[in-house]
């Protein structure tokens, strides 16, 4: 089954201890995309200026992402920039360009509107809503969001939440948005706004998966170098929504969600080893499937 | 097979943000004593002052630990004072009267010379290798170390490391003392200074468990409610070097070690549901096996 994804398509400028990368492809749903591809179809919504050209739209290209939905406007694309400490636990913002992303309306395009996933990208809440009223009863929608939205648009964000099923957030974000500390509880707060699910990010400590009564943990696979952790976790999201929609309208279980956070943390493994996009554009499925053994070996222990 | 714990024995007066406690039993030793119990026998060399009586010794009653290496010494006992952050993730110091602690000189009774488990609980290198050459072949030695005695004897606590198997470390404290940021990085590092394993305590995000070639991670079981964290590192090494003493002579396995480390991970989550040694009295094994089984439920997935 298909995935529609809103989000960001920008270019990046990183700084990491390891090395630096000038004005590659990045963004929310370009992360996406490219990680939910492995599993099936992706349409993308999103926005570009008229400096995105065809060497950028090359990652997208061969595989089964459609690009109707990647408006292209007047002005210069997204630009973000950005420097990893030495442990690589934080970042600083450098510059922030949004350029064309300011006037960013998604349309999706009809034939997205029967998408039966939908990923709601880091994008502001009214965004987010115009969204799921031009949808038409997707499966599952899943919702990322940040602290600017949280303290910018409180209440929006609190109606987009009323209406999704997952909200993939990360650790500082859940507490700051339901103002709990402890992570369970803060989850149990979230899901009585409405979700079923959540699933808290953490960085180099992995993912908490949490939904009525079961709570699910992984780990991030323990690489010996990290080249830059930008778009770690919307490959997260890609591969976990896109393992979901391959599962073809079977009813989902409590272990396929489970399974949807192992893949989703592998490709995200994949990510974090080069710049940009890089890793994943020679991935093959073997090598996911391997990487998923190495998470059992990781995780596995016997009574 | 018995353990040798060499370590404090103290009182704490811990605020956490759910309460006060005011002069409870806590140290290195007594927490690893009281954990490790649960398996077999244990062996505890420490000091306490004139005002540590029967009420504190009740805690180690009735259960396989020995004390006639529990030196009583003219003074007062080693008390600790601190006080957790909101989020329980950061702790200040409030005061430490080291008391009767400054002038302890593990004496190992010869009883305890044949300990096939040795633990050397946090304290001066010195010490700890004087320990070592009390002991006759022990098959396991484990430390424990923090960043007083990395940053003050460097080259005795290098000294120690060259003669132990397993070094038990916090995740600041490793990257401290091989100074390499990444963990798997830091844990080859240190495994090239002489341990085949290391244990790396990731607090409320588990345990990195290292050894030549394979890795294990342990997540921390999600509670809703964390009373106290003080303790939860010593408990998880004697949950730990418990389960491993009761396999009992038997060639240990990669599973013995990986299964030891949850049995670890298991009893400090409960030593962190009250105060003190509170939670581990009343303790039953089923209760212990039963967070085992909430541990398999809480990491397991299928493909």
């Amino acid at each position: 089954m298909s995935i529609l994804v809103v989000g960001s398509v920008a270019y990046d400028t990183v700084e990491t201890p390891v090395g630096r990368a000038e004005r590659v492809l990045g963004g929310s749903a370009s992360f996406f995309s490219v990680a939910a591809s492995f599993f099936g179809p992706v349409n993308l919504v999103g926005v570009v200026g008229h400096d995105f050209g065809d060497p950028q739209l090359a990652a997208f290209r061969g595989r089964p992402i459609d690009l109707e939905g990647l408006e292209r406007m007047d002005g210069k694309t997204f630009h973000w920039q950005g420097r990893y400490s030495l442990d690589l636990n934080s970042r600083d913002t450098i510059c922030t360009d949004l350029n064309v992303f300011e006037f960013f309306k998604p349309k999706i395009p009809a034939r997205y509107r029967g998408s039966a996933f939908v990923f709601l990208g880091n994008i502001d809440p009214k965004l987010q809503l115009d969204i799921l009223s031009q949808v038409r009863e997707p499966k599952i929608v899943a919702l990322d969001t940040m602290n600017f939205w949280i303290e910018k648009s409180p209440q929006l964000l609190r109606e987009v939440i009323r209406n999704v099923d997952i909200v993939v957030i990360n650790e500082a974000e859940i507490r700051e948005l339901t103002g709990e500390f402890n992570l369970v509880k803060a989850a149990r707060k979230l899901m009585r706004m409405g979700p079923g699910r959540v699933v808290i990010k953490r960085g180099e400590y992995g993912v908490l998966h949490l939904s009525d009564g079961e709570v699910f943990a992984a780990p991030a696979y323990p690489l010996e170098t990290i080249f830059d952790p930008t778009g770690a976790g919307d490959s997260f999201a890609g591969g976990f929504m896109g393992y979901l929609a391959s599962r073809d309208g079977a009813a989902l279980t409590e272990m396929d969600y489970r399974l949807a956070t192992i893949y989703g943390s592998a490709i995200a493994s994949f990510t974090v080893e080069a710049f940009s996009t890089e890793r994943l554009q020679g991935l093959s499925r073997e090598e996911i499937d391997s990487r998923l053994a190495a998470f059992r070996t990781l995780t596995e222990f016997r009574v």
